[in-house]
């Protein structure tokens, strides 16, 4: 939406780390049957938690030990990584919005208890912005649309192609990998202005 | 400077990975007496060149190994690194522009005859502009202005605090380190717009 107008809307902005997001199943085959994922730490959105739980991943010629997993378990098994993270794998995973498998890149997941190996399971995340339904609707926003996020400071960055994502339970937030975090000298949480 | 005319310029970008700049004296620490760097690869500045040596570095809780030295050598050692490097050494280095090591991070450098203690010696390089002096008057900037830099793509960016650096025989070229260069999703070299 651009109406001739432009405008800057304060919001919080985070930094997700490298992780993983498991089905019921491959939690079962990674961490044993009746396995149920420990929570650690609840995160922004109401429906996600950081898990006690961390699993190793293997892509290419590279492995990546300690993986924190996301709870609650998820229709399908997913596991985000920076560009950063795939630097000497010989793997580059697609630019993907979390939950888009097609296309992503093969990976192994291994668990205390057994390993699962994934043709499209491994992705670096596309920015995005979580948007309640109420907000949305406010700002003249949908799910898909397009914006651009700006972070004051000394590395003073605008990001484009910022993903809508309207949920009704969603907390207003945009979500940034590490290398995006490290690219604007975030440390974890900042505050930006989405730019309609 | 800024007219009421916004310029938009196409320019070369590239992503300088982690290295390390030395002066004679601390070559020839970690070398040995007389040695001389030798040239891997000529670099876009007419004056650098990575070299076939590399050093491993020491700061804080993190080790690094086989670092690249870039020559000649300078009158003042100093490494540079990336946020991504930094995370979990507990240190972290200041963002500084080449050359200016006030404030710097403390760090070891270790060579095979050798290892030197720099108490000032560890920066984040600060992103920045190469121009040559003529360059620079024709388009109304001088050392030390800031600009901002867009680069086009999926991970659509603008860099804004981008330090103009003025030489007469520089070679038109914009400067990013690795986080910068993966949150923007460019492989190595690409090309970008400055906006003045």
């Amino acid at each position: 939406m651009y109406n001739g107008v432009m405008k800057k809307i304060k919001i919080p902005v985070e930094v997700s780390a490298r992780h993983c997001h498991l089905s019921k199943n491959d939690l079962e085959k990674l961490f044993g049957i009746g396995y149920e994922l420990k929570k650690m730490k609840q995160l922004t959105q109401p429906c996600d938690f950081a898990c006690q739980e961390t699993v190793d991943i293997q892509f290419g010629s590279k492995k990546i030990e300690r993986v924190r997993v996301v709870g609650p378990v998820r229709e399908n098994t997913q596991v985000e990584i920076s560009i950063t993270d795939a630097v000497g794998s010989g793997i580059m995973p697609p630019l993907k919005l979390s939950g888009d498998l097609k296309g992503a890149s093969q990976v192994i997941i291994i668990g205390p208890k057994g390993l699962i190996e994934l043709k499209e399971g491994l992705i670096v995340a596309q920015r995005h912005l979580h948007c309640a339904t109420d907000e949305a609707n406010k700002f003249g926003l949908k799910s898909g649309d397009k914006l651009s996020v700006k972070i004051e400071g000394d590395r003073q960055i605008i990001f484009g192609n910022v993903i809508v994502r309207v949920k009704d339970d969603y907390k207003l937030c945009v979500h940034l990998d590490t290398d995006e975090g490290n690219a604007a000298g975030i440390n974890k949480v900042t505050e930006g202005y989405i730019i309609i």
